[in-house]
């Protein structure tokens, strides 16, 4: 068995164990931000964590009101140019900590006097020694290059950053996810049956939107580096201005499909690939119906979490992305692949 | 002939056109903002227009200083969330000037006290009739339904807007812009040559950086929904963080190669794909040496613009786009098919 199937299963105790013993940063920072809000939260990152960063785009926006943008790094790192406005907080997310371009940016920021925070595996990493505060997500050692377990725990942690900044996110609503995600374990076995299904799959379209926009591109990334499918990633309402072209009779389509705000124009595209005959697999709570062509579910298990009432998906994506991961790490064993040990990658990548 | 290869060979005059009679709004703007800087722009957009505001972010954050976010719609239109901090200028960039969730988002601003900006092709757009100003692209009616000759001119119009908040950029480097696209089209019948060679193109990756970045996504576009190719578009240091994986010997990759602060890591990957025998074209001023996977050069013909004396990318963007225009409508006839009604779009696209 891979180390990445290895390490997908550890992600109950993984989430329960940073739960258990929150990162102690967190009170300093809930402390700092009572006092003055930052006014624009700009983050940085690459590859696996960028999606995380992503998801933090929806999360504090949605929940906090507060405008959030993911830079691109090479505005500090090549044409050595920034301006942030006062009351910045700039966040860098890496695995590792040792990306030289994230530290950089960072560094920069810094200097011209933003508030940084650190989101990192590796507590004693050179972006934890980089900055003000740091929130180790605690994953334990991530051996495949195939980042998984570090991505819901990424995840984990900017829900609480978010409850520190004054998101309306309850304990007790985070507290359901590890069981959540135990749950879609369970499912293991049918994902690894579909995956058998999709052995010769060269190329795919993977959509999500909202909170899960994040999952689309990730589980795009998962199919591109450990499956070698030629896989693109969209939000729905992009994949309607043009990509939706090249999608033909019998091409793979993976949508996530969770219900709340999004589900509503997400079923219609859904219906739409349907007509063309889109081989269509949704990922989702529910199975949608009226899709003749919708070949497989990648079924979510267990009710969403819902607030005040209604169902929504503000904590879809952590239970949304296992049978995503799962299916990519069994695609690649089953494709004869090596899922730890991509072509070409290594664990840390140094980019500028 | 297509129209899409007609409206593509215009280009020329339509940006001199929008050089000799600019957007009579920029003054005005220029006296609203030499009072008052923007402390943040945002930008909302879909597909090509997306695209150039992925340009403009560049533009405005190297240029001005000025932290630029490309905003998520669906935050506005799904969600209904949206805190803009004082001094927020908000873009909204549509061809059509009839898109939804872009008119709906701009509306959600100027609710929340926002100043907001419209640049469009159809003056008397619902965009257009909304916006606090209106900066028309003036393309002329674009009929094909894949977007070239707009994409240019927003990146024109673009320029113009940067240089009315204070950037410092010459009118006479904007003035040798049409010629340099004049000159670009000259070298049709080559790359109409290279890309007979690509008739049987299934998939490719295209790979941008920096002010190219956009032009790089927008290249993939045009092989998506003119050619039906899965392309995938990257900045070059997201694509060595996962994605380089699933290229091997053969697989074809376009590369924009433009001179300045991008071009020693653009030239560093092109020669590790060329390592792994990725066949690739080079988009750019030069052809890059030591790589003999190397297969074909879009050349960009003529010297690039330099900007107090050394070689930068400030200027590429729509020379270099040129050629990848030609090599999508030539390939997309190659193929059989016609660019300008493309599998399930229309020109103007509705979404949520």
């Amino acid at each position: 068995m891979s180390l990445m199937i290895e390490e997908i299963r550890q992600q109950p105790e993984v989430l329960q164990a940073l739960l258990d013993r929150p990162p102690t940063a967190l009170a300093q920072l809930r402390k700092r931000f009572s006092r003055q809000r930052p006014g624009l939260i700009v983050i940085v990152a690459r590859g696996t964590s960028d999606n995380a960063a992503l998801f933090a785009r929806y999360l504090f926006e949605i929940t906090l009101g507060i405008p959030t943008s993911l830079a691109a790094p090479s505005i500090a790192t090549l044409y050595r140019r920034l301006t942030l406005p006062d009351q910045t907080l700039v966040i860098g997310i890496s695995q590792s900590g040792e990306s030289t371009d994230i530290n950089s940016f960072l560094e920069t920021s810094q200097n011209s006097g933003a508030f940084t925070i650190g989101i990192t595996n590796e507590p004693a990493s050179t972006l934890a020694g980089l900055a003000d505060e740091v929130l180790p997500v605690g994953a334990g050692k991530e051996a495949s290059v195939a980042a998984t377990k570090t991505y819901t725990s990424q995840m984990m942690v900017l829900y609480c950053l978010a409850q520190s900044l004054g998101a309306a996110i309850h304990s007790s609503d985070l507290n359901e996810l590890p069981a959540m995600v135990a749950k879609q374990l369970e499912g293991e076995a049918s994902v690894r049956d579909l995956a058998r299904q999709y052995r010769a799959m060269s190329h795919a379209v993977v959509v999500g939107r909202g909170f899960n926009y994040a999952n689309g591109l990730e589980f795009a990334l998962k199919l591109m580096e450990t499956c070698y499918v030629v896989a693109t990633g969209f939000s729905g309402a992009d994949f309607a201005h043009g990509p939706i072209a090249m999608v033909e009779k019998g091409f793979p389509a993976f949508v996530f499909t969770p219900p709340g705000p999004t589900f509503e124009q997400t079923e219609k595209l859904v219906a739409r690939l349907a007509e063309s005959g889109v081989n269509t697999v949704c990922i989702g709570h529910e199975t949608i119906v009226n899709t003749p062509q919708c070949d497989g579910q990648l079924l979510v298990h267990g009710d969403p979490i819902t607030r005040t009432g209604v169902p929504d998906d503000t904590f879809t994506p952590i239970p949304s992305i296992i049978p995503a991961q799962l299916f990519a790490g069994h695609l690649s064993e089953c494709k004869g692949l090596n899922p730890d040990r991509p072509r070409m990658l290594s664990k840390v990548t140094h980019t500028l």
